[in-house]
């Protein structure tokens, strides 16, 4: 059900199908190729992003199925035969996919997702494997940086409904959970993956009754041990807080702790922090401060160094569409031919230098440190084995002069097999191991690649072996 | 299908829940109320929104229902008891909600879609209708954008790849096909809105030969009546452009005529004019040049003012995803509460004046003048006539002393009703009568109001009746 039960077989360009019915024509439709899905840049100038999407890729291939309505739709578009559609009814995933752990801290450039594959499968897919990755990452990403703004502080992802449609609210609020988000205000998000939802009450609750008081009343009588209060409908400070706190009181007799308020206009720093000294001069010192309302990291950011006093922060629009950039320019590109049984590397050249691709079939090591913290990360082929009993150079790969020497080190692979000759060979772990696999992957980094402005930029190099094979094949194109 | 044979039932705010709790308990569950779904202000500033996503929220409410799955789940939560459950399970809506049909051009402040059902019923629906009618209209109003931008030249939606999940490519391109786009990459929604849907080859096509020539001939021979072809892989205008003319010789040769070339990086305008040229003097004349790759209305705009000779447009992120203001920030809103028969008004306050709401049960008037142009838009009370025999003297609600009388004019109501005490009374048009539609609506406005920057802003007024209405409800609060 990870894709809410629907088929997405046809969630694909037409591109794809197009291509597909050449390599067919051709006799070229079972020849083994490999792509990489990764993205040059990450969203918003991060200095890092955190994958996510993968259990919606794994779902969607499993579930690769032209249905009869499919094939009929696409007979109508007249553009293909039928000995086409006699391929497309068998059509399954029988390929190899590697793919790099949701929740995992990744970099411009490293392979995501490495599929080798007959070119009509891996051809199908690029659509559904891009629009699943890029959105997921992207508020991932986004939620940690959040997250990160909140110095410790509880994030709730509040945004379902300005989320660019069902999916964009479902499958972000998931996303955000990964990124470290700790509940959401998303019924189906927390039905559908088993995550911690959260709510109260809306203006409209408190407009509905003839006065403020009588609301809040209602609402604690109602919830009388989750009473959290919105106080800013008419006037947070004269009348919302003062309320709250009298029905707090009226919750104290009866043996019922006080939740907290939620703001959700005015000026957070000051009303939080007016509003905290009411609350514990009534003797509510554990009530929560909630704030909401158009907040994304910058203000958390700077709210908390104005010493707001805000302990859970609901999160909305921003997160929920990344606002700031709204789109991870993920691709998938060609890295790979097989010809006579021997795959033989592809570049996708550019008079952009940042658009060549790197060619070969690939893979990406971590390096890390002797206390276990994150130093560089290495593209190489995926024959390549890095000796640990020796010393390791790395270079940059645009300024090859600047070198680095590491010792005492280990290293990761960070591709997983995920299919392997079709079958699945990898189960996707619970949304909140995920979440925890993330905080601690990200604990492996130094603060300075977290930095919200102007991060520390993280080395990922290439190997000596791909550096040149990708130089050798440049030089092939500009004889 | 609408919704993609989902149900969405459990798309919403965990606050709508326990909101229709309390209402529930304290036996106000079947309170009349209305809610008026409207925005503050138009994403990215253009003049006018094209409101889009009505037939999913119809989908939406006639699949209304709790499943056993669900009430398992809410009784998971442990905040409701079995009475609640045993209201959920039997929920319908029987409400009555009239809305403004879909590719109508709207202004901030207007009733896009208008709720009276008892509270529970309409609580429970907020979230759902504004992450459709958010999402959708976003998209339709950055699609009308991008195709006037192209000043009559085709626009195709190419954004799946970049979407934010499926339902934001699949409702997206939807929405960007109301907004005039004439047909989209996107296969699924091909399929469930029957548009056109169209594509060609990528790079990876290029690239999976031994060179370019060879491969475009190999597309050819696969479409000789579809045969568009992607030049810049290698150098668009020492190698694409050549050997797509070599193509289309041999194609002619055969009699089949060349469709044309896309250009997908590089300078759009000079290379879409020394290509042109190529393919003049080659006897192409009528081959078009299809241009892709990070565009947006600006960008078009500019290449158009530059010349550059362009005949489609493929837009793939900034439209998909409405780059530069991704959310739409609509809201809704209580308005009235009915007691003992009569409906009372609603008014929330704020220290914001924008953010006062417009109370009462409401509809929205558009003027035309004599040409049949539209003049103004007037949000009144429902029960209000505006006698066309007699001159008509609007006025600014903010700044009143500017007023203005209109003659010779003719009045026409935006709200129709789509659900009347729960049983549908409105079916959808199809998808392409809907853009048909948008464009004729459009047609009435003048080019002031259309303009890409600093558009002229269209007069959105209030009654008399409705002002004084909100000034009466102000006063109350603010004594």
């Amino acid at each position: 059900m990870s894709n809410n039960g629907r088929n997405l077989t046809m969630l694909t360009d037409l591109y794809q199908l197009t291509m597909m019915y050449g390599y067919h024509k051709i006799g070229k439709a079972d020849r083994i190729v490999a792509f990489d899905l990764f993205f040059r840049k990450i969203a918003g100038d991060n200095g890092y992003a955190v994958v996510a999407g993968l259990e919606q890729v794994i779902d969607y291939i499993e579930g690769l199925s032209f249905s009869d309505n499919d094939i009929e739709y696409l007979r109508s578009l007249a553009l293909f035969d039928e000995s086409f559609f006699d391929i497309l009814k068998k059509l399954k995933f029988k390929g190899d996919l590697y793919a790099i752990p949701e929740g995992t801290v990744v970099f411009p450039y490293e392979p995501l997702i490495r599929v080798k594959a007959p070119i009509l499968q891996a051809q199908l897919i690029e659509t559904a494997l891009l629009n699943i990755v890029n959105h997921q990452t992207l508020i991932a990403t986004k939620a940690s940086k959040v997250v990160h703004a909140a110095q410790g502080g509880i994030v709730l992802e509040f945004g379902l409904r300005r989320a660019q449609g069902p999916d964009a609210g479902v499958y972000g609020a998931r996303a955000a959970i990964i990124g470290g988000c700790s509940a959401t205000s998303n019924v189906l998000t927390g039905q559908l993956f088993g995550i911690p939802v959260r709510g109260t009450h809306a203006h409209s609750w408190v407009m509905s009754f003839p006065d403020e008081l009588t609301a809040f009343r209602a609402y604690a009588e109602t919830f009388p041990e989750n009473c959290l209060l919105l106080v800013d409908t008419y006037d947070t400070l004269k009348s919302g807080v003062p309320n709250a706190i009298t029905v707090f009181e009226e919750l104290r007799q009866k043996g019922y702790k006080a939740i907290g308020i939620r703001l959700d206009s005015g000026d957070i720093a000051y009303l939080s922090k007016k509003a905290r000294k009411m609350l514990n001069q009534a003797g509510y010192v554990d009530a929560k401060i909630v704030a909401s309302g158009d907040l994304d990291e910058w203000t958390i950011w700077d709210l908390k160094a104005q010493g707001a006093a805000v302990d859970i922060w609901g999160v909305g629009t921003a997160l929920i569409t990344s606002s700031d950039c709204p789109a991870l320019g993920g691709v998938y590109k060609l890295v790979a031919e097989e010809l006579d049984g021997v795959m033989y590397p592809k570049i996708k050249i550019s008079e952009n230098p940042s658009k060549i691709t790197n060619p070969g079939y690939k893979k990406v090591s971590r390096i890390y440190d002797k206390d276990s913290k994150a130093v560089a990360d290495l593209i190489m082929l995926d024959d390549e084995v890095i000796d640990q009993s020796r010393p390791l150079t790395i270079f940059d790969p645009v300024d090859t002069w600047k070198r680095m020497t590491i010792r005492n080190y280990t290293v990761k692979d960070l591709l997983v097999p995920v299919f392997q000759d079709g079958i699945k060979v990898y189960n996707s772990p619970r949304l909140l191991d995920i979440q925890t696999y993330a905080q601690k992957d990200l604990d492996t980094f130094w603060d300075e690649y977290k930095r919200l402005k102007s991060p520390h930029i993280f080395k990922v190099d290439l190997s000596w072996k791909l550096y040149n094979l990708k130089n050798d094949l440049l030089k092939e194109y500009s004889l």
